[in-house]
């Protein structure tokens, strides 16, 4: 608990000075004012959280946590649970979509058992298993409090130990047979909405099994009683590994200045415990993109957040998160590398 | 006008057949069926227009045509239109918006001067000016229906230059002071939309500008009554020589089954022009992002594209474009790179 509690009190607050220099900058450069959006505001965010008016992104890290899921006995999704196992093995050879996009822009994947059922073999992943998946929370809390405090904590450590190492930027990613389930629950709990509002089909479930889905979260959510005002209380009733440790990632990066580019569904729930326990780390979030999954522009219409991209994805394992991670690292181009008016000699705008 | 009657008369088809094949190999791979979104799309895009299983996403070329505009006298930019002339020589030294972006992503860029009035001097752009920039069109046509012609063919012919020396995927881009006005009145025209609905404020003008700018535009529609059911004609009453010469990349690359990425504003004026004379190119178009322009987002409902970023952006040059040849090339790299399930021994669904 101690650590969880020392990250929360050291996340500091944008640095305005830096944001406004940068300001500054942007607008001298050869474009009319404004003109570049989005990849302005980006850069001026990055500059603003590394308190660094030339930020660098040259270190990317995606940290994709693996976990298992008891309430997958319920026939939640469309996968049997097995496959959560058989992933990890696919992103150690390097076959997954996490693997192929993050080879494009040059980013390191941390690959994190945190609570897949059965032991992992080989090497290449950091083993930081908590349990072998939650309980099925249909039946009780899917962990207990520790638990969900280790699993954050487990996150926080990850960042501090890859910093030497050197990161610049970090991302967020999943993979959990069963994780959609507990995140529309999470989602439900703090944002209050009707649960249909907040689940869609994760893997691509038929209809019978939707059904059946919004029953279980229903019934999750009335045994369990999980209360919006506690975080890990919600996250040790129907959360998971992983998601904690999303939230002790995010909580961690900003606690060492380091932008942190969330991916979807999965870790837009990660993101709620993290800022419903420190509300202060939103400021150190960037939305990556707006994932197909029902609920997740719920989540990050109550953290406040505006997704940069809007593919109509729904994988996870950190694929949208790298994705945006490229447009950081385009605005920070921008920044540095685009001429002046001055320096080009080209004439002002009249107005 | 022959080369423009060739190109548009073999421009072909999508290949479904490959098309039906990159669908199966992408539900093949590790991941929920469809869970990439729009990615899967755009592989599946480039794989029908160059009719390969495996596109090949190399080598990336944005054309950035630039020209001026007569109508600039009427003081409708926030930029005197000598700004046109000096971005000419900021990307010719790498100083722009285009050149960071495109280094980003290991662009070639190609500046051509279309248009641009009085000589440039020095090297490293193609030098196929038309004129001297437009006339003002307020009181006349922009140009002869030949120079239109003419600026069309030249961009055809810009693609053609380019593919001995390697051409995988095309991008659109644009520079002139004043482009923002002629390119409204070209959607004005063929959408029949309101003027002010089609009509933003460019560089970034003031209220007393951008009533003025409307005004010019209505002034230069009812002068030369362009016919919408003629683009030529369109085109050469109330376009622009860049607009020409963007319509004609895509005719080009379309004509060569090269996808071709459009960027904002102009190369969506220059889009529609492109698929009023050849409605079929719409199939080779990639739609880059939607503008923050006012007007764009009708373009490309008229024309039927849907566009993959919203960033905000306004800068043109083919700055969205580049940034979305980079999401064609994840596109392509997940086609390619990603293990399917077989290969990697992951349990495929239960359903």
């Amino acid at each position: 608990m101690q650590l969880l509690k020392n990250t929360i009190s050291n996340i500091g607050k944008l640095d305005y000075a830096i944001m406004e220099n940068v300001q500054k900058r942007l607008d001298n450069l050869t474009k009319p004012l404004g003109s570049l959006g989005r990849l302005e505001e980006l850069a001026k965010h990055l500059a603003g959280i590394t308190t660094n008016e030339k930020p660098c992104v040259k270190n990317k890290v995606i940290f994709t946590l693996a976990a298992d899921h008891g309430v997958t006995e319920e026939k939640v999704s469309a996968y049997p649970k097995e496959v959560t196992h058989q992933m990890v093995y696919n992103f150690l050879r390097g076959g997954a979509g996490i693997n192929v996009l993050a080879k494009q822009v040059k980013a390191r994947v941390i690959i994190v058992d945190i609570g897949v059922d059965g032991k992992l073999s080989g090497s290449g992943f950091k083993n930081y298993k908590i349990n072998n998946g939650t309980r099925n929370f249909t039946k009780g809390p899917a962990m207990r409090r520790e638990e969900a405090v280790k699993s954050i904590e487990t996150g926080i450590r990850l960042v501090e130990e890859e910093i030497p190492k050197g990161v610049d930027i970090v991302g967020t990613g999943d993979m959990g047979i069963g994780n959609t389930t507990a995140s529309s629950a999470i989602i439900a709990v703090f944002t209050g909405k009707k649960i249909e509002d907040v689940t869609g089909r994760g893997t691509g479930i038929n209809d019978a099994i939707y059904k059946n889905k919004i029953a279980v979260i229903k019934k999750a959510i009335e045994v369990n009683k999980p209360d919006p005002n506690d975080a890990l209380d919600v996250l040790s009733k129907v959360g998971g590994y992983e998601i904690g440790g999303i939230a002790g990632v995010i909580l961690g990066a900003a606690k060492n200045r380091r932008p942190v580019f969330i991916d979807g569904f999965i870790s837009g729930a990660g993101a709620l415990i993290a800022t419903r326990l420190a509300p202060q780390v939103k400021d150190f979030i960037i939305a990556s993109h707006c994932s197909a999954e029902r609920g997740h522009k719920s989540a990050l219409e109550l953290i406040g957040l505006n997704p940069l991209l809007d593919l109509n994805l729904r994988l996870g394992e950190g694929t949208g998160a790298v994705l945006a991670m490229n447009l950081g690292e385009s605005s920070i181009k921008i920044l540095n590398e685009m001429a002046t008016f001055s320096d080009a000699g080209v004439s002002e705008s009249n107005l």
